[in-house]
């Protein structure tokens, strides 16, 4: 056995509480050995990149979970879905409105593809710190402005839950005759009940990506891409599937993938018990003194999303004090707040096992230690900041870069991706101009122990200020 | 239970004999539950993007076992693994030198790039029609009039287990400042063994792709890619690694490949066993007088290649009485052959039963029945034809486009790949040449009953004459 089994073994034998992904929470599932059921495209057993018998059947199962027009499975994750979404909806060169907060999958299709990338940027939530909606005013004044767009992209609900007004959006941008792509990797549980908030393939997407992994029982890596109307180019987005995912997928992880599908087909009192379970969780989350439940009217209430901003600590102490204290285990633990992800797979006692943990953590701040703290210092955030952008993400790619100081970068044009871990959304892209409000937050990052991707040794990688910015035929370093 | 887990199921129990893929023949491997261990990148579980703990070190130990100075997991099959390669070592636009029977995803990686691609094309091997090896004159010959070339790239093994001469190439390719690339996804067993063909890192390719469960046993999907020496550049090949593989890896494919990796650190002797009974085996399918025992000098003996060109049969006949009479899948059913995939996995039973199954249909063919088929008829082949390229994949893709009867095609320029499958290489690729050679083999492939990609309903998907090839901003259809 390798070690990584051992290990992974060890840690499911261990009584930690999964406040994260995957939705399974390593309790639901019934595959059995997976060597046993693990084949290739034998005699009946179909193609899922020429699909006409067996999987084609499941997928059609899939659509109709989902009241699809076309559904498609994702064997590589959301990532692939995003990728061939966006690639299929573009041109070479073409111009793409997307939303600042796209998971970095999004970035790295507009760099694959060579897009003009404009963005729009998610509404303020003021001292909450979160990323807010996208407004359909927005989308309406970048499109008016932008009329050779050729796709709009954007999360719904975001990582933190919160959902934008996607029939508005849709109705807005299908006026200008192109189609709305929504990752909604996060949302794949909201047809399930009446308490979610609405999907986006019924309010109207184009294109609408799911990780089921994410919030519903099914393995890590697994997903869905739903099609619908005629504005998106099928055609091309099947090929960019073909392109993106292996030619070998796994009939384990596609075994999983309809295994789910056929479990909330035939199981819809389960999220009405944990729609019951959950509303008592919160209810009583509300009552926290310091810690602080935070709440967006329409938001996905499957997340607990608390706040620390009454408190003095950081997201990352808390998460500490939950994972060795508690031993739960929470999804993403940001500069000023923690997210645990709740899934049918809890169960009472699991949220009531949450609840007690904040509940007593809770209990242990003072008024003293724990007031005022952020009128003191500089207001904290995770919002995503204004970028301005000087060339493509694949013109900067191209560019000659090195590597400089954080502290001297002020000015600069960002070589790289700049990323913060979770929740992957990237701080800096290619190409954008470096800010001292960005150099501000990667030091508030830094100070509160996120893991940032593309910073090395306290230097990031920037364009040469004597290079040429040249997309086609650049030097490279 | 999903309908699909069923049917794998119901087959598994069935004593269907696996001469495919996946290596561990769902008789090896020992992950349990995989919803157990099914978890995502918490805390002391590092991430495969940032790898840095526990995942570092797994990967270190293929590294060790691989001899490679660097290597990383795939989780999106060698496909992932090909493209990243590709990508990370040429620039957007740029000049990639590739053996014309490489895989599809290597035309997809030289598509997303908008590289021009000038082919190696494989020897021939006359009447065997099988692909034969590329040869190091040809690639030195190929690089003197192409000076701004910036990579290699090669399939060794192919599919059929033929071995080009990796060392030489190597020397060849380094001498021109450039990294040689190999897809060796067939040949991840190649170290294990003194019977089996020297590998190609040993060989000295600066870049490797391995699919693990093609020949060892590990699950569907999963693959290393070996980064060596100083002319690839390593950090564009893990940007693009990144960008190829989903965020949300899984954790069951990553122990299922340090499981592997376990298993063969600590079974050499599995392999002299395998490799003992393998030669009994071949030893005696040498003694079929209609069926035929495809032999090269130098290739990988695990691949079972047995020629129908002594018969009236065609290679999905003999796959069809295999499957039907014997209950034995083979791997790939060409025209004129058919390939069996042996692995360590296999036993001295299951080499008995493939064996007694040819033995017996090799027994009902007389002299009359099977003589001169060949002679009568126009040679079948299933060896690639040669093209020419009008413009780069990219240009061709952006093109306006039509779809015309294959029969009216000759002359028109391809707008779209044409592949047959099994094994996956483009017959036809965007901007190539559509000649009458190549209407015969589409015919041929037809009749022959093969899996053909990207014709419908008779026709292929063209550029239109009219329309001019543009590779920015050109108009799709």
């Amino acid at each position: 056995m390798g070690q990584l089994l051992k290990s992974l073994r060890e840690y499911a034998d261990s009584d930690h509480l999964p406040m994260h992904m995957p939705g399974h929470k390593r309790c639901m599932g019934e595959i059995g050995n997976p060597y046993f059921i693990d084949i290739t495209e034998i005699d009946g057993f179909d193609d899922l990149h020429h699909a006409e018998g067996i999987l084609a059947d499941a997928q059609k199962r899939a659509a109709d979970l989902y009241h699809a027009e076309e559904t498609h499975y994702l064997v590589n994750g959301s990532t692939a879905g995003v990728l061939a979404a966006v690639s299929g909806c573009t041109t070479f060169g073409g111009k793409l409105l997307m939303a600042r907060n796209c998971h970095r999958s999004a970035y790295h299709a507009a760099f694959l593809k060579g897009l003009h990338v404009e963005y729009l940027y998610p509404q303020s939530m003021g001292s909450m710190g979160i990323n807010g909606k996208i407004l359909p005013k927005d989308v309406d004044n970048m499109l008016q402005s932008s009329p050779d767009t050729e796709a709009v992209l954007l999360t719904s609900p975001t990582y933190d839950g919160i959902v934008s007004d996607i029939r508005q959006i849709a109705d807005c941008v299908h006026g200008y005759g192109i189609p709305l792509i929504v990752d909604e990797a996060h949302g794949a549980h909201f047809p399930f009940s009446a308490q979610f908030p609405e999907d986006c393939v019924s309010c109207g997407a184009d294109v609408v990506i799911h990780s089921l992994h994410k919030t519903l029982p099914a393995l890590t890596q697994t997903g869905l891409i739903h099609l619908n109307g005629t504005l998106a180019d099928r055609e091309r987005i099947r090929k960019y599937l073909t392109v993106y995912q292996t030619s070998s997928p796994s009939y384990v992880l596609m075994a999983g993938l309809d295994s789910c599908v056929e479990w909330i087909r035939t199981h819809p009192e389960a999220f009405d018990r944990y729609v019951k379970d959950l509303g008592q969780l919160r209810e009583e989350l509300r009552r926290l003194k310091y810690l602080e439940l935070l709440e967006v009217p329409g938001m996905d209430e499957t997340k607990i999303l608390i706040s620390l901003r009454k408190t003095k600590w950081n997201g990352q102490k808390l998460a500490e004090v939950l994972r060795q204290e508690f031993r739960i285990e929470p999804e993403m633990a940001c500069s000023t707040y923690v997210c645990m992800i709740t899934t049918v797979a809890d169960t009472k006692e699991s949220l009531e096992r949450l609840k007690e943990a904040l509940c007593r953590i809770d209990g242990r701040f003072t008024g003293e230690e724990s007031a005022g703290r952020r009128e003191a210092e500089k207001l904290h955030s995770d919002e995503v900041l204004r970028t301005e952008s000087v060339c493509t993400f694949q013109e900067a790619e191209e560019s000659e870069k090195e590597w400089i100081f954080v502290a001297d970068s002020c000015g600069r044009i960002s070589g790289d991706f700049v990323t913060v871990y979770p929740p992957g959304i990237p701080l800096l892209a290619p190409g954008e101009l470096i800010t001292a409000e960005v150099i501000d937050r990667l030091c508030q990052y830094e100070k509160d122990r996120l893991e940032i991707h593309g910073i090395r040794d306290g230097s990031i990688k920037t364009v040469r200020e004597d290079g040429k910015i040249s997309g086609r035929r650049g030097n490279c370093i």
